[in-house]
């Protein structure tokens, strides 16, 4: 168990019809002029795009809009919206949409404050030192960048997506309304479900001692994404389940409960090669990925861990044998990804072949193994990759 | 499942020796005059205070002190210590100690811009506008101040034990190191334990639709305490007991769990009549408390909620009838407290009789019954207080 420093300060207006008033006082703590930044228009579709400029008028806020922010936000994107701060001295950025968004906000606010492209700090070549301030209202639970720190930006030039974290970049203030989630598709909520699970479970799966009360905080959440995605898909206006999940996103990543970790995550930078060669939507990737990591990591060594997981998330016979135990949370966890949301279990059913597997593989090991629950060389990578066919 | 606002931005500083340089640097944020106020003495014992004061020195900080707060603080020494704020000008005060010296600081903090008396903010004859900085180091896990809003002052002539909350009270930062409560006494332990299980206990048993995931935190903060406690009591420095209770303290109250909720507490409120009446251990008065008052409103419109603490809570066998789990699992607490926690269990051993239950439970329901999971007239409350004898 490490020290630690807790220090996450968003505040958060959680429920339906929050934004009224409210929006524009806190949008006007940080000044008058907004950069509105959204998607593809499904926020004019569900009617909030004219609630949102409806409360932002009302209040003389001064609106720029930036709008068509991709699924997999382009760096380009990044440099549109940082270049309208810089141009039109913009105050704060109000993003509105999902992950995808809201992380090209984050690079959008440090660009303001940077002359070169914004690319440079994906890459490490400039450093965060000042961003303008952000709120989000949030339009798909998954992520969880409407709470956390950190932010995915491709490049579909390099075919690279690279991830960076940094304080500064926290949301300010973010607007969860679950009814904001009721108009996802089921395949999206599946997709953002998965992706929620997987946040949890990159931190939960560790060899060391944890802290015991937020292993309890961690299956809580997994239960709860377990529990209501089902529901969600299938009642796509069931508040009680979107409201469930739209928060679990949030807890899942904003901090608390990887906060006396130390150990890199797996699953997702093995992913992120798989969107940026082929852009498919990143929960899916990772719903493929981690039943097959999993199999590739369990071993004596870590049953215990998967053990724990098959009894207090799936709820399986404590008094079996661990391995057992260990093979069945797998199997249900399968079962959850594969049967209950519905999404597809292999690459070959997206027209993946083993073609670029090298190549990712070798990209994810580029500074040497990755170092997550268990380490993993170049060639673990593309055999978790083969299983995935 | 209503609509909340989440602002919890205390930021904390967990594991040993976090003080040194960071204190100075917190605090100085605010200013560089500071009251130290602390408690008994027991911080020079373990030698916090002179890391705390060499740590200040070194800085250059003007440190005034006031120490005795007493266990259920007055509002006398509050008045003191708010005295000392205008007199001295001081920026921040620094609390140190647990719930008792960080509940009065908080009224000092607000007592520095009001004239008159500071029990006027309790019995809400003044209003909280404005209050100074507050930072803690922790050294007792219990009452949960140093990362809430509110706090209970005590005043001795009017045996009244009266608490206010206002966001402005909530610590700014709180350096929280488990080896601080290494030397809390087996009882102290005890004590402080059976308060934080209350204040799970006070917001988990409801009878609506409450959020399942904010359920499943509160199911893993009584657990990690049902397992830590007793830890902590025979090892006294296992550094991961001391640990997960300290960050269970803080998030079993800051505001979390309890965000969607809408009722009032049933068992504080009866228990300040008896620390306001006998000066008893305000954990102790809890651990008395709580189960009789279980017992008093379980019932088959009740039970579903008990079931549910007695199968995630304490493993109690999901198959067994519904009353049969809900009274096993009131056993299982009263197991919890009275063997593994060593506390007595009942007022008779602390020579508290009958004498003052009617003017008691008449001052807990001076404005009504007490409306909690189950609405609580003066008899009622007279009932369980008998029922501790």
């Amino acid at each position: 168990m490490k020290s630690f420093i807790y220090d996450i300060p968003t505040k958060v207006y959680f429920g339906p019809n929050q934004i009224e008033h409210n929006l524009s006082t806190e949008l006007k703590k940080f000044g008058n002029k907004v950069l509105l930044v959204y998607g593809g228009g499904s926020i004019k579709k569900i009617g909030l795009y004219d609630k949102i400029i409806s409360e932002l008028k009302n209040s003389n806020i001064q609106v720029f809009e930036l709008s068509g922010i991709e699924p997999n936000p382009r760096h380009t994107s990044v440099n549109k919206g940082a270049q309208i701060c810089k141009q039109e001295n913009i105050d704060v950025i109000l993003a509105v949409g999902g992950g995808s968004v809201i992380d090209a906000t984050k690079f959008m606010a440090a660009g303001r404050y940077y002359e070169g492209d914004t690319w440079d700090f994906l890459i490490g070549k400039a450093q965060i030192t000042k961003a303008l301030p952000i709120v989000t209202i949030l339009t798909l639970s998954a992520t969880g960048s409407e709470m956390d720190a950190g932010g995915v930006i491709t490049n579909t030039q390099t075919k690279e997506k690279l991830g960076r974290i940094h304080p500064i970049l926290r949301p300010k203030v973010s607007f969860l309304d679950p009814t904001n989630t009721y108009s996802v598709s089921k395949y999206q909520t599946a997709c953002g479900s998965a992706d929620i699970l997987s946040h949890i479970i990159e931190v939960y799966f560790c060899t060391y001692n944890s802290m015991y009360m937020l292993d309890t905080f961690m299956e809580g959440l997994m239960k709860t994404v377990i529990k209501y995605a089902p529901i969600a898909i299938t009642q796509p206006d069931n508040y009680e389940a979107r409201a469930n999940l739209m928060w679990a996103s949030s807890w899942a990543i904003n901090g608390l409960v990887a906060q006396d970790k130390t150990h890199a995550w797996s699953c997702h930078p093995i992913e992120h090669e798989l969107s940026a060669f082929y852009d498919i939507t990143h929960g899916l990737g990772l719903a493929i990925l981690t039943p097959r990591w999993m199999k590739h990591v369990l071993s004596s060594n870590t049953v215990d861990k998967f053990y724990q997981f098959g009894v207090n998330v799936f709820d399986i016979d404590k008094n079996l044998d661990k391995m057992e135990v260990a093979k069945k949370s797998i199997e249900k966890l399968e079962s959850f990804l594969f049967k209950d949301l519905n999404l597809s279990n292999n690459l070959s059913e997206l027209n993946i072949d083993n073609s670029h597997f090298e190549t990712m593989a070798e990209r994810v090991t580029k500074d040497g193994p990755l170092k997550g629950f268990i380490d993993l060389s170049k060639n673990d990578i593309v055999e978790i990759y083969n299983a995935c066919l």
